[in-house]
C-alpha cells in the first residue's frame, strides 16, 4: 500500500480526489472532462441500477431507448431549454465523411427527441400515461470536471412521463421524488431533503423542479436526484395533444426526472473517511471479505480451508463474499486496502480462532469488532448486514444534524457558511436576494424542504417575511 | 388491428420492416440512419443483457465503462484500423461553444481507448489477464440502414482482455465465441454455426476472426456474433508491455468480442412467421398471455376472476405472464395481436373450459392447442415453456438442414444462390476468389466451419485443390 490517504480536515477535495482513484473507482481519461469507470466503481454503479431499475418498474415504467444524437433545431424549439443547454453542447458536424447538413448535437439530455417521438405515439387517453425511462449516456461540456461530480459524459437514468391531466403529472414528479428519497435512504444509508427548488434553479423547461438534498463529509450540499414538473411546455414545443374521453383535444402535462453516476460521488463523500471509503452494504459490489491469518505453511493449510468453506457458506446465504487468499500480501496489508475500498464486513479467520470455533467480524462504519462462533456466520450474516445498513444511515444522520442550523441574521451566516453545513434560514422568497446571497457568500439555496414547518419570520438579508425556512449551504 | 402483414413469401423485406414496426419493437428516429428502440423491443434486449451480463461474470470478466468519444489520433495508431473504420465515423469538432484544438469520433468500437488505458493498467504478469467488458453504444455511418440490422447507433457489448501469452489470448477467443453460440442456440433458440472468418473478412486490426452465423427465415445468413483474437496489434500500437515472471518485457496479447442490438432483428428473422413474430421463452418478455372469453356480463365476472387467480399463479411460478383483460377488444383481435408479439404461449380462458376445470394452451411456434386442468396449470407451465423452448429450436434447425446445400459447381452454385440457403463449396482458400464470387453472386464466404470434416475437393470457381468446405451465402 502507499502513502497514507490526505486527511480530510487536511484538503478535503484532495481526500475525495484520492479515493476515488486509489480505491479503484474511476480515473480520468485522456478525452477532456471524461472518466473511466474502473470495474470497482462501476459495480457500484450496477448495484445502483439494478435497484433502481426495479424500483422503477415496480411503479409501472417501462424501458425504451432513444438515439444519442439530437438534430440541433429540436433543442431550439423550447425557449429556456435550449437557453439552458447551449452552452455545454458537444456537437456533431462530419460524418460518414461528409459535411452534415444539419449539425447533430450529444444529448444533453432527452426531453426533446422524445417529445418529438411522443407526437406519434399518443393520440387518444387511451394511450396515456405514457411512463417510460432510459437508461444512457448524456454530455454536457463541463468547464469545471470532477471525477463522478461533474464530467463531460456521465451515465443516467431519465424517465419521460406523459399524462392526460396536470393532477396526475403532479403526482407522478413527487412519486418519483420519493423514489429517489427512498433509495437514498435506503440503500445509499444517505439521509436526504426533500423539497422544491427555487425558481432560479429550476430545470430550464421545467415548471417546478424538486430535489433531494444530502450532506456530504465537509458539510456542503449535494443535490442527489431531480424530478421535474414540466407542465405543458414540451407538449406546446413539440405539438403533442390528445383527445380525451370527451373528444376534446388537449396538450399532455409531462415530467422528467433523473440521477447519474453522480450517485458514486455522493457514497463516498457522504460516509467517507480518513481510512477511505465506507460502502452501505445493500449496495457494496464486496459486502463481506474474509482475510485469512496464518504465520507458516501449518497454520495455512487448515485456515485456508475453513476461509474457502466459509466462503461458499456465505455465498449460499446470498452475501456478496470476497476471499482475499493472495499469498505475497500481509494480512495488515489487506486490512488497509479494504478498509480503502470500503467494504463493510470483514472477517478474520486465524488459527487461535479455529481452535475456538470463532472468526472475528470488524465492521467499517464502526470500526468495532465481534466475535462470532464460526458456524453461526453463515446464517447471521444477513443480519450483519443489515445492522452495519442501519449503522451507517444512523451515522450519517447523526453527522447531518449535528451541521444543521438556524440562523437568522445575514452576519451569523456569513461568518460560519464557510465552515460547512445545513443554514436553515428565512428567506424573502425573490431571485434578486438569493443572487445576492450567492455572489457574497458562493452559498446557494438547495430547496424549500416539504417538512419546514410553518414559522413566521423575517428574511435574513432583507428583512422582508417568510413563511418557512429554507436549505441555504454551499455545495457540489 | 390493421391490414395483414405482408407475407414473408411476397417480399421478405418489406415484412421485416413490418413486424418490426407493428409489433412495436423500433421505429425510424428523426436522426439519420438512428432508431428508437421502443419498449416491447428494449424489452427483448433486456432479457438479452441479463443473460449475457450473467454468462460474461460466470466466465470471469467484470464490466467497466469508457468514454463515447475518442481523440482522433487513437484511431490512427492501428493501420488496419482507421482504414476500415475511417468512412464510418460521425465526428465532433465543437464543445463548450468552442472548436475543438483535436476532433473527437465518437467510438465505433472502443479498442484504442482501451488499450491506451491498458497501458497505465498493465505493468506486471500478475495484473494479468485482464477480462473487462463494457455495455455501451456504438456509432457506425451506415449508408443503408435498417432497423436493428444496420444503424448508425446501435447498442451492444463489447469485451476487452488482456493476456500474457499467445495461447491464453486465442483461448479466450474461443471461449467467448463458445458463449454466444451458446447463447444463440439455448436462448435464442437459433442454431449457430461457429468458423473462422476469411482473412478479407476479419475485423479491422484483428489477426483472426470468428463468427457464428445463423440462417434467417428467407435463407441468407446473418452474422451474429464475433471474437477476435487481436495477437499484440493494439499492444504495439499503444505501447502495452508487461514484465513477466522471469523478470522479461513483452507486449501483451488481446483479444475483442461483441453482439449487439442487432441480435433483436436475427431474432425476428431467425422464427418470424406470416402471422408476426415467435419469441423463444426464455427472451420473450411476455412469456404466457392469459385471453379471457366471455359473451356477456354474466360469464365475464367468474371467467376474470378464474383468469386473475392464474395470473398469480403463474407469476409465483416465475412466469412472466400478462393478463389480458383489455374489454374493449374482442378475444380474436386480442389473439392477433399476441400472436404478431410472438408470445409463446397463449392461455385461453372461456365458461365452457372452466366448467370442465380446463384452459386451452396454443403454442405461437406450432400453432398447436392443448388442453390443461387449470389447477394443473401453474405447475406445469415451466416445463410448457421449455417444451416450446426446444421446438423452437428444433423447428429452425430442421429449416436450416433443409437449405443447407452442397455443391460443386460454380454453375450450379449461381444458378441457385438466389433462392437462399446455406451452400457449402470447396475454395481454394484466396481473397481473389472469394471476391470474384462475391461480385459475380453478392454471395459471401460466412466462415470456415470449425466442424467441417476434413474433405479432399478442388475450388469450384478454379478447381485448385480445398481441404474442407466453407459456407457460402447471401448475408445481412
Amino acid at each position: 500500500m502507499a502513502a497514507k490517504l490526505t486527511s480530510q480536515s487536511d484538503d478535503y477535495p484532495r481526500w475525495y480526489q484520492e479515493v476515488v482513484q486509489r480505491a479503484e473507482l474511476a480515473e480520468n481519461a485522456p478525452v477532456r472532462g471524461s472518466m473511466i469507470i474502473k470495474p470497482y466503481g462501476y459495480g457500484i454503479w450496477e448495484q445502483m441500477q439494478s435497484v433502481l431499475d426495479g424500483m422503477f418498474k415496480d411503479t409501472g415504467h417501462v424501458n425504451a431507448y432513444f438515439p444519442v444524437l439530437i438534430p440541433e433545431s429540436f433543442l431550439k424549439k423550447e425557449a429556456e431549454h435550449v437557453e439552458g443547454f447551449s452552452p455545454e453542447l458537444a456537437v456533431v458536424t462530419h460524418a460518414g465523411g461528409k459535411k452534415l447538413e444539419e449539425p447533430y448535437v450529444i444529448r444533453p439530455t432527452s426531453e426533446t427527441i422524445i417529445w418529438d417521438t411522443y407526437r406519434n405515439w399518443i393520440q387518444s387517453y387511451r394511450d396515456l400515461p405514457l411512463l417510460i425511462n432510459q437508461w444512457a449516456n448524456v454530455m454536457r461540456w463541463e468547464m469545471r470536471p470532477r471525477l463522478f461530480l461533474r464530467t463531460t459524459e456521465f451515465l443516467w437514468q431519465e424517465g419521460h412521463t406523459a399524462h392526460a391531466t396536470q393532477e396526475e403529472s403532479h403526482e407522478e414528479t413527487l412519486r418519483m421524488l420519493e423514489v429517489y428519497a427512498r433509495f437514498a435512504e435506503d440503500y445509499m444509508a444517505m439521509p436526504v431533503i426533500q423539497g422544491e427548488k427555487s425558481e432560479r434553479e429550476k430545470f430550464a423547461g421545467a415548471v417546478k423542479t424538486y430535489s433531494i438534498e444530502a450532506m456530504m463529509g465537509d458539510g456542503k450540499a449535494l443535490q442527489a436526484g431531480t424530478s421535474h414538473d414540466l407542465g405543458q411546455n414540451f407538449a406546446k414545443a413539440f405539438d403533442v395533444k390528445y383527445q380525451s374521453a370527451e373528444g376534446k383535444e388537449e396538450y399532455v402535462w409531462a415530467t422528467s426526472w433523473g440521477v447519474s453516476t453522480r450517485l458514486v460521488g455522493a457514497l463516498v463523500m457522504a460516509h467517507g473517511d480518513d481510512q477511505g471509503l465506507v460502502l452501505p452494504p445493500k449496495l457494496a459490489p464486496i459486502q463481506t471479505v474474509i482475510v485469512p491469518i496464518y504465520r507458516d505453511d501449518d497454520q495455512m493449510v487448515p485456515v485456508l480451508e475453513a476461509c474457502s468453506k466459509l466462503e461458499k457458506a456465505l455465498k449460499d446465504a446470498g452475501s456478496r463474499t470476497h476471499l482475499d487468499n493472495r499469498d505475497q500480501y500481509r494480512p495488515g496489508y489487506k486490512f488497509n486496502e479494504w478498509e480503502l475500498k470500503g467494504v463493510p464486513v470483514r472477517i478474520e479467520v486465524g488459527p487461535r480462532d479455529l481452535e475456538k470455533g470463532e472468526v472475528v467480524l470488524a465492521f467499517r462504519h464502526s470500526g468495532e469488532k465481534k466475535t462470532l462462533p464460526l458456524e453461526a456466520v453463515a446464517s447471521e450474516v444477513m443480519n450483519v448486514l443489515d445492522e452495519a445498513q442501519k449503522g451507517l444511515f444512523e451515522k450519517a444522520l447523526k453527522k447531518r444534524e449535528e451541521r444543521t442550523f438556524k440562523v437568522d441574521t445575514y452576519d451569523e451566516f456569513k461568518e460560519r457558511v464557510n465552515d460547512g453545513g445545513f443554514f436553515m434560514c428565512h428567506w424573502d422568497g425573490t431571485s434578486a436576494t438569493e443572487e445576492k446571497i450567492q455572489q457574497e457568500t458562493k452559498a446557494t439555496i438547495r430547496n424549500i424542504p416539504f417538512d419546514a414547518p410553518e414559522e413566521t419570520g423575517k428574511c435574513m438579508v432583507t428583512g422582508q417575511p417568510s413563511a418557512r425556512r429554507v436549505i441555504i449551504s454551499k455545495a457540489y
